[in-house]
């Protein structure tokens, strides 16, 4: 069987995850998230940032916490500001739209919102009140892209927004890969400070499925739990994404896991561009986008599952490769391997 | 600590799940229920109701299966019927209405609806178009109070919902406990032949999470999958709920998990109906609902942890007990001991 | 042709509103509410409820009204209460929930709402989060039974509303008929003190369209502007609305056609009185329920036409008969005349 | 006062629809659309289509009849197509996205939808499911830029949306500036022929509210007053919509005064053309877009009012000038006297 490229979602969990589901099993505990393992993992989160009063949810999966954040805050001619590349744009099956919100779509190059963006949205939206109020800015670290924001790129979208009265939401579907990032300054305690709400992704970073939600913002967190009731999001046994959250949190095994993506695309990375690779992105993240020939992508299909991402020419296109927590030191050499032979 | 009988969801999830977990664990998958657990747990159960067409969707757990069945198959216009008792009225945060839909409630004895129950909730709703039109019957087996369907009263409420253009649909987030109870004479495959679409709860049945959608009716299962993404409800790591599904299929598991919760409750009942207690419901499933003394219910709550479900008068109130896959004899024994002991 | 006693929107509008459409037709105003006539009646309403600050925005009919300041004030999870009378409840298609909100049904004698009939719906809904939050109380005046609060009913539910955080709306699709009552000591003066948002009916008392919504809770008006326009309730020749309220609100022409209907009906129920007719619910409004026998019933229907409302036993039903701001006096003395020869 | 070129609903409505409303005041009628005069309009509809199946509902307003009838038609997860200039997408709050349905946007020169423009957007839309189905084509005709479909470019049009699968909706809020434009050979019968829903609408051309959906595709109309009723738009007083489509379709009134308002603009067009002006786009109905010199629009603003529409350059700006049923030789006249001045 070929080995998979595709997504950083292919495999299960992190086996200290399985290992603490077993410990635990067949303790009798409170549900709907009032189990002790949640309100342990709460509590290092909240100690990693810093924030001890921020609220926090644990949520299945990023769709589900993207449609309950937006929807729980936006009143309903209330909208969304997002890069075009934004998830909630264009994989998620209209999911905000469906909670009656529109989102406004802005073309960038790398996939990151800046204040120069934003500004020409709301002064195409004065037209009141026949127009949507733009007043939630959605963003996603790292992003789509597999690029990242800088502490100052942050900071001073965090200042426009506050001085505009947008809301400034982050998508950390991939927040381990965005920070750890080697060309990251940002920690997560200064995202806890300039944002609004923001969500540490646990699906695409080692865990079965969960995503914690926290809300630093207090205007915003109240009554969230009514929300994800009313959503179908609360799980009867909140345990499950507890104890994920609380073996995450550990060590910060979280972050020891998103830098090991990291680390292994980069050697695949370094080893395209000394060889001359372009790429479509300059990412430094899990996901790297290199322009290849046909024939390379052809050769390196017959062991290897990925997306061709783009058609850049007749002769050559993008592909997309993204690495996981999981991703193995064999398949990485290996896929250098062919690269070095095929590109000397 | 107190043993809970307070409902059936207080422990994990049955070991040979945590099993299987472990051992297909860095398998790589397609996501988003692509991969082949799901496959093969949704072969296991068109097996067993014998309907090789049916569609089936894993999703996590009641409310979110309720409200994306619903909201898929009703226009904007059209309602549901439901008993008073049921689960989508008192326990969802109106999750029914937060997509466009009224749920029509109707007053019964023991939670189970038949046509005399619809025929004047049909009749009060002719004013076209000014009222909203009744166009599913939603029903719970077991339902809400622990009763049953049994196999006449299906199909003669599953013909009245034909002759009338109803939709039937069986929440079944305690389908093993309703089939396999004691006075049962329902079979999963006649629930699919009477029902257009039902579902079969994993999670008050020792899974983690999980609810298997089943639709038998092939007008309604038309573009399902764009309705979970867009409710937030599709896992990128389906294997989740594949994995445990096909455990709980293989060798009937799912309903020996029930049947032993069913029996833990009926030693319970049966020793206190032996020394004359009332019950508030005659039930046979995993859900008891004795009428005991305050003096008894609080000798009782130093050992136990359970909702003190209905005051009777000043002296008696109904208590309600649910044992789970996983309830012990220790427990129980204990239980009926001091019912012995007090009652005596 | 029968004349017909079935509602209060028979006939067109009131002379007078022809008469400005006709004398404004041509000036040139600006659209969407921004005219001078809009302006002008807005200025009359806040002079007769003395609440200068108070915002007034004109919506064309009663459902349209009830849905956007309903779903415009409500979180998702929020609910409404209204009695089971409640047009909202049977007459509108599910339209509030089609906005997201539930509503929950109390059950009164009198269309009535009272803190009696409240607190156990309160009581009943504290299991959070997993059942929807009462947050707006829905009442009319007059009631679609055609009765009316008295002063100090609605200072005691408006003083209970507002200890228990909970929103005070009067429906006033008949608030001249309410009002005007012979029993009724209520002024809109007082109306505007006690609730936190209500309307003036248009259409039912002599305007083609037209309800004046009034926001006297400061909290809640923000932006309602937006919710008209999103809902489609925008007119862009607002003027439509303004001038017809114009004309309603000089010289309190608006109450003088409402005490009309009311006097005509009051004719026939106090000639019916007098010869021992029983009645289903003592009105002092337009609308009265007659029980009468079928034979007579069946004579009257020879000459009008009106609903039969109920059916009380083999014998009798009662009717409703409904009076307009036009109902002159010979379809009313003709009315008298027959129930005084077949009753005599 | 200065005459406005603002809009074409400026004014109150032609003197024939005032003087209809005045001759038939007083008659009772039955209420919410079932009158007479509604019955007689539609049927007057329906032979000017010679389609005597379609069916035909009476809504007050454009953005009104928009969101009913895409939110009528759509499944939760289908989405609608439609100009980056369309109403829809800029004017209308967000009211189809409130609805739950995402409008994509597609940038054109003239505000006109063809095949090419549609095909990449399909093929960019199927990642099943994670992404929204494209199901309903929205055009206006005319079209917001005051351009028009020709009868061969609509004909492909809809054979490519019958070819794929598309529901075609024509937004006709100024259907009647759009069929009677000199360039045009577009009639109704072909509107309705080529079209599964469109709208006459009545508001822009001399009603004073008021559009008349047309349903000919016949799958799509079941059900749809429930949808009106719903939604809020159901006037107790139907009356006041039919008396008006009664007389604007009375000897084809409807198209007399839009080609009235058409030839008013032409005649401002053709004298700034003759004068060397240019102009955004080249329009031959009610809205024209002169590119003037700073200098000129303020003169032109000292006598009138209109919108200045698109800076150009630092010298000069495209201004806005609508005229409607009711725009006289007077303000006309004037207008072509000062360019003329002006430009000589």
């Amino acid at each position: 069987m070929k080995f998979s490229f595709k997504n950083d979602y292919s495999e299960g969990c992190h086996p200290n995850i399985l290992q603490a589901l077993l410990q635990y099993n067949l303790d009798q505990q409170a549900g709907y998230g009032e189990d002790e393992y949640s309100r342990q993992a709460k509590d290092l989160i909240k100690e990693k940032i810093k924030k001890p009063h921020s609220d926090i949810y644990f949520i299945s999966g990023g769709t589900q916490a993207n449609l309950i954040v937006i929807s729980s805050i936006l009143r309903p001619y209330q909208c969304v500001i997002s890069a075009a590349s934004g998830h909630i744009l264009n994989n998620e099956t209209g999911a905000i739209e469906a909670t009656g919100h529109k989102v406004l779509s802005i073309e960038t190059e790398d996939g990151k919102l800046r204040p120069g963006d934003i500004i020409p949205v709301l002064e195409s939206h004065r037209n009141i009140p026949h127009q949507v109020m733009p007043k939630l800015v959605y963003i996603s670290n790292s992003t789509e892209l597999g690029t990242v924001y800088l502490a100052e790129e942050l900071e001073t979208l965090s200042s426009f927004c506050r001085q505009n009265g947008l809301y400034l939401f982050m998508d950390g579907a991939r927040m381990g890969h965005g920070i750890t990032s080697e060309i990251s300054d940002l920690t997560l305690e200064k995202v806890a400070e300039l944002t609004d709400v923001f969500y540490l992704g646990g699906t695409k970073n080692g865990a079965l499925i969960g995503e914690a939600v926290v809300f630093n913002n207090p205007d915003l967190k109240i009554d969230f739990a009514f929300n994800i009731k009313q959503k179908g999001a609360l799980l009867a046994k909140g345990r499950l994404l507890g104890i994920q959250f609380l073996e995450l949190m550990k060590n910060d095994l979280y972050f020891d896991l998103a830098k090991h993506a990291n680390n292994q695309a980069m050697k695949m990375k370094n080893a395209m561009k000394e060889r001359g690779v372009q790429f479509l992105s300059d990412t430094y993240t899990n996901q790297i986008f290199p322009i290849l020939s046909n024939e390379l992508i052809e050769i390196l299909s017959e062991s290897f599952e990925f997306y061709v991402w783009k058609k850049i020419d007749e002769k050559k296109s993008a592909i997309r490769l993204i690495t996981s927590w999981n991703t193995g030191d064999k398949p990485v050499d290996h896929f250098i391997e062919i690269i070095t032979k095929e590109l000397s």
